[in-house]
């Protein structure tokens, strides 16, 4: 039997979107069980014989700074969530609650693995085969070294092995072209590392990747520095966004524009379904001896579900252990790339 | 009398594609004249009054390294077609041949401007509002100190001024988040530049923008490193296209859909009108003593002779003067910058 905690009371809606999610995600797990964390009096809506309350009289507001969360909310659900996972009481934490405050406390709480510098945080993306990309990371960390980029294809690796059941996903290196000569000089090196890495079996290295092959599905995981994930996600976003409002816009030009709407609305909904991020919300925050999962803030009840289904899962086909193991794998690699740079 | 040199050589498809774009520009311009520029033997299909053939004996291929198309095709289209504007025969050059050759025969024939260390490639791309966005830098350069990016925010303001005829665009720094404190320690550095640009009225700096922001047209001019406005640019095509895909797709999923579609058509028209990528064919590099508008390589006769549009356009309102203008009034922030980074 797996269990998860749950930080009830982070995101934008708090239980309002948890408590209905922890109900369906029980529903149809019937080997879960949940630990609702946070305010007792706002947790009474979901009764539940595989559920129980765990009390964390605080709330990491979206907004707080990280001091704030880690240093004065010593009593907050997110970190209690977390100190369960510590406490070997659930076997990874799930929460909406604000990005920078999680990592922090999961950071502060959990540790890092041997052989991992920083954690990072792996989403997935859909792509035109009909399944999703993994990228990492997203937003954690702004500067990367070559050894941090070869951290991130090893954890990432892990994590598509534990979700897939795949042993050998392809890993791409993101860069603006195919040729091995282009990118920085950090990319360079990223390059050598992970060939080096394919040599010693470690990973399965496609090579350099652009932008558009996260969305072709060209590999398994894309691993960038966190400042151009982050922009590739939220451009990714945006676009998508922007067609979609043009799509309602030219189809709410006039009466015939209408009724071809509704002519054409199944369509239109099985694209929508196709394309919709939340059956891709939950993040991994790799690199820990814990493992936690981030929901997207502004998540509502299916996406914060999805979320918890990812964590579930994650869970019951021993991500730590095979995130561990790949890193004790590759260590003399990580090791001697470690060493090499602080030469 | 605008004049544009032509080189009508390069790109995938070449005089094919190049030569019928070159006569319908003549038409939709009366008051403009081109050079075009290759092999007379592949040019003879235009003969037009205003267009006169200028020989050159050889081509730089889309795969030809930098040294080959530099060091060995002295007499390429490419660098003829150049050379008209260093010679002052012609206001601006166009080519869709292989960017990295483009910008090295730019940069060696022309030279930078005064206290611009590197050149930039400035493209449009679409937003929500119905117009376009301006992003800069997009692959020239990998690495960018923030000076670089502060000489970006300048060159990209004279460019949308020129071609917008707006006094004061408003720029934003492509970020990880809206806050000052996100971001790596050149961004945090670039955002003190820009807003000193903006104290000293050389600038209308908005301050930090997300990836998303560039399709929400927020503003008009986003900045960014070459590397992360490659991964931007390719991503976002990325996802344009599985979208377009996924829609064909389920379109042509059964008879009922293909009904829909039928009805629906003027309305998917209309959408892929509004995307379509070849309306902001033409980017500009920018920081050199002469105008070169570069094309995708692939571009069809629609989008190549967009790009003639733009560099026709940028030559009527006087880009060059607009950014060296707005460079030397700068200058006592871009000398300062540059000096307290050498120190």
């Amino acid at each position: 039997m797996i269990t998860l905690a749950v930080d009830c009371m982070g995101g934008d809606h708090g239980p309002g979107v948890t408590l209905p999610a922890c109900r369906q995600f029980l529903a149809h797990h019937p080997e879960a069980r949940l630990l609702l964390v946070g305010q007792p009096a706002s947790l009474q809506g979901l009764a539940h014989e595989r559920a129980a309350v765990v009390a964390a009289s605080e709330v990491v507001s979206m907004d707080d700074p990280v001091e704030v969360a880690l240093r004065r909310k010593k009593d907050s659900s997110m970190r209690v969530a977390i100190q369960q996972v510590k406490d070997g009481a659930a076997q990874a934490a799930v929460s909406a609650g604000n990005t920078g405050a999680l990592m922090a406390i999961a950071r502060y709480l959990l540790k890092t693995l041997d052989g991992i510098d920083r954690p990072a945080i792996a989403t997935q993306m859909p792509n035109e085969r009909g399944g999703a990309t993994t990228v990492l990371d997203l937003g954690a960390n702004v500067d990367c070294s070559a050894e941090h980029l070869l951290q991130f294809a090893v954890m990432g690796s892990a994590l598509v092995s534990a979700l897939k059941n795949t042993d050998a996903p392809s890993v791409g290196l993101l860069n603006i072209g195919e040729e091995l000569i282009k990118g920085s000089e950090i990319i360079k090196k990223a390059g050598e590392l992970l060939r080096s890495a394919a040599n010693s079996g470690d990973l399965n290295f496609h090579g350099n990747v652009e932008g558009n092959d996260i969305f072709k599905g060209t590999v398994d995981i894309v691993v960038c520095d966190g400042f151009v994930g982050n922009v590739a996600l939220k451009a990714s976003e945006g676009v998508a966004s922007m067609i979609v409002g043009a799509l309602k816009q030219e189809f709410s030009r006039g009466i015939l524009t209408k009724m071809a709407a509704i002519v054409a609305y199944p369509v239109l909904s099985a694209l929508m379904r196709r394309m919709d991020h939340r059956r891709y919300n939950g993040a991994a925050l790799l690199g820990l001896r814990g493992l936690v999962f981030k929901s997207h803030g502004s998540a509502d009840v299916l996406a914060f579900e999805q979320a918890l289904n990812r964590a579930y899962d994650a869970a019951r086909n021993n991500l730590l252990d095979r995130v561990r193991a790949r890193v004790a794998h590759a260590a003399p690699l990580l090791t001697a790339a470690g060493a090499q740079t602080a030469s």
